[in-house]
């Protein structure tokens, strides 16, 4: 992607510039995701500054009023997006119970505009497009990013192309094609669509794809969670958070936005831990923690789990940094447990979840059978997207109990009054 | 019902008692709703006192922050609930520009938990079923009713019990029997699943149907959409608003929340015109307004929006009053009007919204086209609804642009590039 000709002053926020999670080495702001030295991963840096919790409780309910956080500019309100995140965070005490857990909170995602946690980082890619002055917004998706490209794409006015696993659920592709003229089924998994698009990105002037070419900009986003579950409990950190992983992005992010809250002075420092959850027939990370390497040995996805199957996660030796040196871990579930979670959430908490988040709640279930976790600590597990676009998972298992005709003797009869 | 021995203090808040809609007369709060002398619907009469923009301001980020206004206790937040409501006010410019719109604002309830408005009344029904000590929670729905009542039983561990008719579109169905053991399906369509609810509510002990017997404080719950838009508009009141019918519920209490509010002094009384909207194929407000009626004549709902598909609309000709007297008035659009009218706010702000919305939206063109509607005048419509629950309406129009192979040269060929 070709950068505009120069960027307006404070484009990026308080962001400095780049930096490679691998070497240190820097690079200027701009549609970079590689080390010139190492090919490592870039990140973005910042100068903060001050920032006061009377500054952010002051700003909109959305992600712009950690705005002062993010590599985003100070009239970033202003331009036309989908106002992503603020979204609930439950106290779940039916589901704590059939747990056996202490204090158990939700952060549910499923309510951001289309559903999912994408919203948030989308924004966040979509900033950065906005001031490179990119003419095509684009993704390889496993289906709720494309969601959010398309119709953060379509407010903002902006070209999109978004490309999917032609398997994909047809939810996920309607949701998608509702927003743009441009969806493109790619045959092949998620890594052989993501193969595809960085060659585009390389061939193509002025695409920005937001996990590609902008994705040091994009990942920033995720750190929205971590910083509303800190407001939210009252500026103060959970003891444990479990979160799905498929390239990690978002645990290592969530992780970030805990470590700068404590350095900024916003909450009390304290230990926490950090547990990733993955599916079995995804599970590249997972088997990585439980073997003690550091490397991370591509798999080929096979789950219902389908947002999460990234079978060669970029951020996968991250999180087995995070989650090593929080003392949590990263386990992994049948696509049976993941079934029942998801009816699990439904019928303790009034949720429903998609297979994402199923993922995530049976790995809680399973880290407080297996000991990983401690059920006298207070826990958090981020439900990052929603079951309407994964109906097939459970269409299976629930229905009506009845069909009657519309009498009440009928109603009598069902034995269900 | 039988209400249990005696009410807490305060149980419903500052509401006084439930008034005749059409002769006046009064009852004590509880399970009632229809009028002892004339069996006209009861209101919920309220004692307001002082009510300040600042109280409201400190409250939680969900509807509770309207409590004082509401048939529901000081201390409700601390039951366990969906915790609905503060959804996105989003000005929508592209929209205004493709309609010959001055200034435009979408109401965006799809992002509710169970992604509809109903959520809302559920909340303030689950509140007086508490209350009045209901063992059952239950309700007849066109779909999303049952969503919100499954899912708010559930959480608040209630039993519940829906009846939706046994053709609803099956993502409502899934939706709601994720959430309960008891989702009834009976064959007949909305109007016949109401009558066999009041049949049950009649016979059965403990049994709360929120849009039957204790319907007046389920009703209340609308209002909050009203309080939400002002309060989003910077404590003013818009010049034209549309709203979908189908009971005719929720017009009718969005206008007395924008009543209460000037009554309150909290925003500056103003001139306010109300637009109803309904679907052809289910439109008896909209043929009586048109006819100059004061009746409703009941008909046989058939249109692609099923959760307005309402043919005997109980708070039909109240909605006529309200958009006769503000200089409104009540329009019908085509099913292919909706179908496009949900592609059009998609492509133009990212919304997906179900049928309903789509009839909204349609309505608003239509009223924009025969100049009912004041182009030049500030105009809110609301977003009831998901398009995720109603896939069909779109699912034959809307799809991958192209299937490739995953090269680049394959993208190339599609002309994509
Ligand atoms: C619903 C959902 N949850 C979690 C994730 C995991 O995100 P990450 O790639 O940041 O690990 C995804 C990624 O697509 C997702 O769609
Ligand atoms: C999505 C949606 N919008 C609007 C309505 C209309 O509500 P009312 O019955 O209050 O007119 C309904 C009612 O079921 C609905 O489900
Ligand atoms: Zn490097
Ligand atoms: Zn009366």
């Amino acid at each position: 992607m070709d950068v505009r000709g120069s960027l307006r002053d404070g484009a990026f926020g308080s962001a400095t510039g780049l930096v490679c999670r691998e070497c240190g080495a820097t690079r200027e702001l701009g549609p970079h995701y590689a080390c010139h030295d190492c090919f490592g991963p870039l990140e973005v840096a910042y100068d903060f500054g001050t920032v006061t919790r009377e500054q952010i409780e002051a700003g909109p309910r959305n992600i712009w009023r950690y705005k002062a956080l993010l590599p985003v500019p100070e009239d970033i309100e202003s331009s036309p997006n989908t106002e992503p995140g603020f979204t609930r965070l439950l106290e779940a005490r039916n589901l704590a119970d059939e747990l056996g857990i202490a204090r158990l909170w939700v952060k549910d995602d499923s309510t951001n505009p289309t559903n999912s946690f994408k919203d948030r980082v989308v924004a966040c890619a979509l900033s950065a497009a906005t001031e490179l002055g990119a003419k095509v917004f684009a993704c390889p998706s496993t289906g709720n990013l494309a969601n959010a490209v398309a119709a953060a794409g379509a407010r903002a006015g902006i070209r999109t192309v978004v490309f999917i696993p032609s398997n994909l659920e047809t939810p996920k592709q309607v949701n998608s094609a509702v927003f743009t003229d441009n969806l493109v089924a790619v045959e092949g998994n998620y890594d052989d669509v993501n193969k595809l698009a960085s060659e585009i990105a390389g061939e193509e002037d002025g695409w920005a794809f937001v996990n590609v070419n902008v994705r040091p900009f994009y990942a920033e986003g995720s750190k929205t969670l971590g910083y509303e579950i800190a407001e939210q409990l009252g500026w103060r950190l959970p003891d444990q958070i479990v979160i799905p992983v498929a390239s990690g992005s978002q645990l290592t992010k969530v992780h970030k936005a805990f470590q700068e809250l404590i350095t900024l002075g916003l909450v009390e420092d304290k230990p926490y831990k950090v547990f990733g959850a993955q599916a079995e027939g995804c599970n590249p990370v997972a088997t990585a923690f439980a073997e003690g390497h550091d490397a991370i040995r591509p798999v080929k996805p096979d789950t219902i789990a389908k947002s999460l199957a990234i079978g060669n996660p970029a951020d996968g030796i991250y999180v087995l940094d995070v989650t090593r040196s929080t003392g949590g871990a990263v386990e992994q579930v049948s696509d049976d447990e993941i079934r029942e979670a998801i009816v699990l959430l439904a019928r303790t908490e009034g949720i429903f979840t998609e297979t994402a988040g199923g993922t995530t709640l049976a790995t809680l279930k399973k880290l407080v059978a297996t000991g990983a976790l401690d059920p006298d600590l207070e826990t958090v597990f981020i439900n990052t997207g929603h079951g309407l676009k994964t109906l097939d998972a459970v269409s299976g298992s629930v229905g009506p109990a009845a069909t009657i005709a519309p009498t009440y003797d009928a109603f009598v009869a069902s034995g269900l009054a």
